[in-house]
């Protein structure tokens, strides 16, 4: 048996960081060794996240890239935007492995992140150097790196959607339109009027329309598999429920399809990819069914109608939208099984 | 001061025939004079509505012509699919007044009606003769008549956002996709397993992909607003909340418009028509905020990266989307101001 | 027809003062003419509460007495706790009827308010002058007087079940345990990580325990009921729901009642009052069935194994327990029949 | 490594048997060899529960002993009350080690069960022979037996809650009130308008009142651990979230104990068993802090106005109060640590 990876997470409060601790807790190579939080240092974790009394007695380390050197391998950063930018090269350069969920080094371009993010963006060397993991399709590109950029949660569930169909040229990219949903833990643990119980609560609401920063990192995927710039319409929306991404993806069939050979596609596509599970003819899938698990479940209607396929798609949006696809990408980075640490079952109901 | 109208309510124990109750006893030209169910004559109907208590101490009347040509002047039918078909004619031909609210007699094909619907039509005579009651798009041809067809939830919500917009020849209407999402009590109050509550909560699902029954109702109206035939694609996705119904719509505009020239297309149709709220440019509505009334409310997005519009509308769908726009259509079939007995505040928070 | 009465509302921008307003826009007697905030003074209120946008059009009041004293006849102070006790003196110096929804006059005792509360109390002569208005008890004391405190939301369903036993000598006051459950909402539009949704939703939890400052305003009560000083265990939870207060009642019967014995208590003390609302034998109500009304809804369940009874009773915190007996409250200090304005059917579901 | 012992599920099917297939699956020395319905035999499990789709391929089996003879050592037994009372002697008589999450054994007196639960017992050497097995009371009973009755799951939360105060004398057993509120997944999978989700979503009630058949069982423990008849007062109320059980307790203490008192007697109490957490002074937990998990965390508050102390106990009731109990009395069964495969944290948010 070798030695376990030590693991250092930064942003320990959010919901990404804490889901991090969830799942390592349960991986087999990794010790968490050091839950760091810029806001509150020196205060024992479970003081503010009382499920973790008696499972994680430590308490936060502040942000000090020695330290995190001393103490650990690997580094996730669960921050907000903004952030990473500056932390992910020095931690870097201090010879630490990085897995960076946030969305600073997503997108390729500098100038098209400062125009989405509103932050001054990361250097483009590092740019540059940021493998991005979306793990079923860039997962050979993940091995062995030392810098991996998560994809966000929205992307994951909507390019897993859409790249199979994309790469085999079997939908006109001009027309794809992305109608997502998410449960209000998206939104993290910051406090908002949005996401005040009695306002979300009993409510379903658009926002960000035409504007969300998830946007460009989806048209970059698209593009580069669609071997052209592709453009696309894609509207987020807010669910009153805890966890769950669904995008319903929207595009007009080249040629004559149908849902057999999409399934048999998307089957092919992700064949030996524990994560993503294609539904049987007729069927698509609810977010409960992914519930607290890795998974992608993916479901198809091809319309003779419209001649327009209609493409379902569900994650759990902490766990394969953030927290997991990164234990994922550790996993692939390390040469490790994919799966290692993360081949639980969906909690259901 | 006149004599009030009597009504009588036939499925007074599903959801949209207690939300007739709830408005109609605040409507101050209408008594309801019987309560009916074919399920359960005989007992009083605040035994399966405790919320009823004292306030409607009626037993429910059996479904029953005669019975209901004594105690009524006219009545709503709140019947599942396939009832009204029969049931409606008979009424009109005892003399009463009748609002279907259920989908019998939107489509003006029979034929149309059974490919959706998998239920026998109406009589062609009746298609003809009921007048769909979308009440600020056809609320001049309501005036009068004996026979309202009380238009479908999602229609309603969708239509609405719509009609401006595809009569002005804005929009292509080839490209128009709508990505519909309710809340649970639009399912009725027969039990399923998709509605039980373990099941359903804390999940977000589409269902019945590209069969909805509405997809014909929707079309129906659109071609005839379009002047040409209208095919368009429709999903709908059930919410983990009892009410509220949002579209999300998308198209391609057709030459330069702004999210004004929206505005101002949108403020001007629906002018002097009390229930439809436009929102201000970079607003867009979520369903808490006309939960429990009969508003539907309205915000635009124009996308010059894009070149579509997306256009999001909300409704109650047991008020606008059923009980509320029947009432609407009672009174401006009665000749009464169209907000009578519905000027009320959505329910907040 | 006389003239309407001319109302302000301090605190227009929280859940107690938003509800006043739906609330006063249905009653015949009253013209709201000044909503007030001191946080956002001059912004229309409908921007920060769109479900109001076309409804009511008005911009928010500073709060000004003189400006109050010009525009209003009666003012309801839906403010923090704190507040009411400098400003309900002004205001009533200025020759203002006052309705004080806050928990700032309802202890006769300073020193009580102070210990549980942690705010300075209003002087001893307005607390004197103060008029407790749970209605349908002291509802002939609130005739005719110019200032009301009106009741809090836990203690307006806690005692409307138990004043009618501990009245009678029917239960032993030194055995009253209360086990209340509140929506979310309860807790007001402040923002706070208890009521951020991704914590509360799915999670139940108790709060304040053995310290909330309903306890001293439920004991006042009772101990004027009783004749005698009682001291009772009162818990407080928040269920992942909106709207509704659910409290479950514990006591030892003295001497031999049966379920119908309370029955008939019950009904007889409250005949007459038409917010109360006993359930029959065997039943008890839950909360959906007063949501969005003026009900308190009440039943009973004596067990002859322990000697105890247990007494449900449900209102909608927001309007029976703060907006709506208000408004009942105005009724009556008018003059006018207690249900103006408030006979509207609970919506359901 | 040792042979893994074969595991048989009766009741697949329920939110019980799913649970305990989720579980077994990350068992390090269980293999699940046959999950049985007596609904649906010959169906994939996966068409019910899409959630265990490529996770779990088996077809269901009949309820058939001789064949779960031939393929398992142990059956749970996941059934509704009335079946294992004749289904579990015939699985012991075949030799199987037979661990029962249902009711049936749980009393060891046939008249009361039948009193309560209106079922016939099953025979009383069975009864008898049954070991309750609350795991952290009883686990020493529990090593080596054959045929274990799983506590349930409202009595789980409520008797580690009040055991070590009861067995210490320092409560008056004859005081004890128990308001328990639980998640609409305690119902179960079949339908009912009660947990339709329309009609519990947005509501909380109370059920059962006075007549829960779990009142019984915990006065059987109580009365074993307080060495005389104890008889309680104890409400059963439905909370609009699907997993969760919370227990608040209320009795008076006898002498004077603090706080610190309670705190120390049960960590003294629970010491060493990994699933009961004490919270620390002034706290109590909410349900969403053991979600997904197996732990019962517990809290007090002692009153010195009323000489009452209040305990509130909360476990997930899918988990700690059905499967996962199940699984930790057959790791105590077996000889096994008792936490093996159930060392996983709680999902949060």
């Amino acid at each position: 048996m070798t030695q376990p990876i030590r693991a250092a997470i930064v942003g320990s409060t959010g919901y990404g960081g804490v889901e991090l601790i969830r799942l390592l807790l349960q991986h087999p190579h990794v010790d968490i060794t050091s839950v760091i939080s810029s806001s509150t240092p020196g205060v024992p974790i479970a003081n503010g996240f009382p499920h973790l009394n008696e499972i994680v007695t430590d308490t936060l380390d502040a942000v000090d890239v020695p330290l995190i050197r001393s103490k650990a391998d690997v580094v996730f950063l669960a921050t907000p935007a903004g952030v990473a930018a500056n932390l992910a090269p020095q931690l870097l350069e201090a010879g630490l492995k990085v897995i960076d969920i946030s969305g600073d080094f997503r997108l390729k371009s500098g100038e098209v992140y400062e125009k989405w993010y509103k932050h001054k963006p990361a250097a483009d060397e590092y740019l540059a150097k940021a493998v991005y993991g979306l793990a079923e399709v860039y997962g050979e590109e993940v091995k062995g790196v030392d810098f991996i950029s998560n994809p966000g949660c929205y992307p994951t569930a909507t390019l897993l959607g859409l790249v199979p169909a994309v790469k085999a040229g079997w939908i006109d990219p001009a027309t794809i339109i992305i109608d997502a949903k998410s449960g209000v833990s998206g939104a993290g643990r910051g406090l908002s009027l949005t996401n005040h119980f009695a306002e979300i609560n009993e409510n379903f609401l658009a926002y960000k329309v035409n504007k969300h920063q998830h946007i460009p990192e989806i048209e970059q995927v698209l593009s580069r598999e669609a071997g052209q710039e592709v453009i696309t319409t894609f509207t987020t929306h807010l669910v009153p429920m805890t966890r769950g991404i669904q995008s319903t993806i929207y595009a007009t069939v080249k040629g004559k399809r149908s849902d057999e050979d999409f399934l048999e596609l998307y089957r092919e596509f992700y064949k030996g990819r524990p994560f993503v599970r294609i539904r049987p003819k007729g069927k698509v899938p609810g977010t409960k069914e992914v519930w607290g698990s890795n998974y992608c479940d993916i479901g198809f209607s091809v319309d003779d109608r419209t001649g327009r396929v209609t493409i379902v798609s569900v994650i759990d949006n902490v766990v394969k939208g953030a927290a997991g696809q990164a234990v994922q990408n550790l996993n692939l980075m390390m040469g490790w099984d994919e799966a290692t640490g993360l081949a639980f079952t969906p909690v259901y109901p």
